[in-house]
């Protein structure tokens, strides 16, 4: 047996014991996790060396590699991220609905865990504390599958949870981590239905594209983010500013960033150039349609390719638009259903705005930036989904499980 | 362009439209439906006529050919399902959350339409008034790929109901029909990323099977039922004879009936003869474990195989268990995660069953045929779930909307 049908059947096997747990059991795994982490730190900062010199020695970028290298303040955050999860509200058993029927059968809905969650991402060791703690929080079982940049801080990682978990209530086989770099685990891990009850991609476009692409396992797609600020003609310029400057240079590098400034035509000759200065002193590139090159002189033409890219970099999009229609239909053609944002004072251009673009959150003079679990208060978070099944936004602990009607009843049958 | 992209794209950019509908302009249109398809049931009929002509010319079962045939009733009961959907309430819109960040910016999670429904079903006519009754209240737009045997009635169905919305505020182009009848169309559907939003299988094994091994596209899996019903030692014995007699025969070709019968060994020499005794009568056939056989005497061998196999047919497995747990490893084995039932006076068995067997619907002295929409008292379904993302047993209407998070502040930016 492959060591990922092998793994993914053990944590199949645990995920029935899961099940049954209580909350106090789940946390006090939690919290003896984030104890081990800390009182075993230098082991993992020893582990982690071996990816830095790995790294370094096939060239991997200094940005890379910073984003890869662990010290003891990053593990006391890694810990603090698992205690942060002990704090929020266990899903688990949550009554959905409940009521009776005319033939007397009485009909309940509960929260129950989804069963084995297969986690496929890249780089950062962080993730796989992050997505250990709440699978387990909410009773499921979790198979891990890092990039290989990070292969000996995430066994090291889990050698310590798993020894955490043998003197916990919960099963050590409720988490798993694929060793295997070759991307045939990956797909593998795709087509295994019946041991994987869903995959979770977090990363780059390409590696979620493979995922959604190859798995005949349910998916929840994360991430991929062309978000858009429209500033329309009644927008407080200030304002509008503020918020394009928060979009886009706050953190370029993550998905909820914007990649394209929309500026109404009637304001786009006097406020343009006042909009896009701040960016312009943080030296971001700014790429514009004919209008806005005339307008703002010596920048690059925007192509439809440049409206199609997560640039997660310095360089912005900037178009003119005849007004909020062009400004929607531009975001319907370009945008990847993520974040998009209005800044107007004008009323029914908001609501037609919140109402008509389709994505996952909808902003009327906020930053798109707030797309985020920690932001909307629901605490850590497994991912952002960008798709409309099941859970779309920001995923709290809600979004790993799913439901089961439990009938009762004193032998009622179908007529 | 391909009859599947060119429809699925017109349903796409009717859907932007469908988001912005009233309720009383959705269910308007489904009543103005429903008139029209008694108006011209004649239409409907000699169009039903070919297809059973075509049907009968290519041997199909006369089984089949009752599933397809309509006639006066059948079009009244279908256009009454229209109606029926008219009086369900629309989730489009609801609140689901709404809650003011510390920084002041609020956000309110509303009920949206999921866009477009992809469906791929097989002979039954009702299934496309069904599907584009449940999608179009929800504010989704559909495209309908039923099974060719079906096909000149489909096409009538539909002309009828597009040329019904041209009187209607919605667009005719929220439904599609794909008229093309080859395997390739289905297989061109499933990759369709960015214009279908879902697509929804109903259907036998094989078509389910093919849908979900090669779909880009979310899938919700409907269907598969190898279901039980477990008699624990304590059960009412008349009363477990009749919930069997009830999930197998009362309608055994529906997915929410059982295939083997589970049953404690203390009460098997006693009682087992009893409890079967309703379904020989009924011409059951019944197989065995070695157990079984030797008690009931007479019938076949129950292989690995039986017990994996939908019958959707009057044949029975019959297998004797040490007790509770036993019986819960072979529903964990040969479970289709569907609907599963005990029959016990025994309220810690009965706990337990309901909470340690995986399954969208778990029973405790109660009949599995209950898993439906109707029953439930959702109205209408557009199939049974029986995966755990989205939705999970009987899908009401929300099971046919996502949701979108709307922020609004007074120029919010993350710090």
């Amino acid at each position: 047996m492959s060591e990922v049908r092998e793994k993914a059947t053990l944590a199949q096997d645990a995920a029935a014991l899961m099940n049954k747990l209580t909350t106090e059991q789940k946390n006090a795994a939690l919290s003896a996790m984030a104890d081990a982490l800390i009182a075993r730190q230098a082991e993992i900062i020893e582990a982690n060396a071996e990816d830095l010199q790995r790294g370094r020695d096939n060239g991997t970028s200094e940005s890379l590699l910073d984003r890869l290298a662990l010290n003891s303040d990053r593990v006391t955050e890694i810990a603090q991220g698992l205690r942060q999860i002990v704090e929020l509200p266990d899903p688990v058993g949550e009554l959905l609905e409940s009521f009776q029927r005319p033939n007397g059968m009485k009909v309940e809905k509960h929260r129950v865990p989804l069963g084995v969650i297969g986690m496929i991402y890249e780089a950062r060791p962080n993730v796989t504390v992050d997505a250990a703690g709440l699978c387990l929080k909410t009773g499921n079982c979790v198979v891990l599958r890092g990039g290989s940049a990070a292969l000996s801080s995430n066994r090291k990682i889990i050698e310590i949870l798993k020894d955490t978990l043998q003197t916990t209530a919960l099963p050590s086989d409720a988490i798993q981590l694929i060793e295997d770099s070759d991307r045939a685990s990956v797909n593998e891990m795709l087509k295994l239905n019946g041991l994987l009850d869903v995959v979770i991609p977090r990363g780059g476009a390409a590696l979620i594209r493979n995922v959604v692409e190859n798995a005949t396992v349910p998916v929840i797609e994360t991430g991929a983010g062309i978000c858009h600020v429209f500033v329309d003609d009644t927008a407080n310029i200030e304002m509008a500013s503020a918020i394009a400057f928060n979009a886009k240079v706050q953190r370029p590098s993550v998905c909820n960033s914007i990649e394209t400034l929309l500026v109404h035509q009637n304001i786009a000759a006097a406020q343009l150039a006042t909009l896009v200065e701040p960016m312009l002193q943080a030296n971001v590139e700014l790429r514009g349609c004919e209008q806005a090159q005339a307008i703002l002189g010596g920048i690059q033409a925007a192509t439809s390719e440049d409206f199609s890219t997560e640039y997660n970099d310095y360089i912005i999009n900037v178009k003119i638009v005849a007004g909020l229609d062009e400004a929607l239909n531009h975001i319907r053609t370009y945008g990847t259903k993520h974040s998009e944002c209005i800044v107007t004072e004008t009323a029914h251009h908001a609501d037609r705005f919140l109402q008509e673009v389709d994505a996952a959150a909808v902003y009327h003079n906020v930053s798109t930036r707030f797309t985020d679990g920690f932001e909307f208060g629901f605490g850590a978070e497994i991912g952002i989904s960008t798709q409309k099944l099941h859970a779309r936004g920001p995923m709290g602990l809600p979004a790993l499980t799913s439901t089961k009607y439990r009938i009762t009843g004193s032998g009622q049958i179908r007529g």
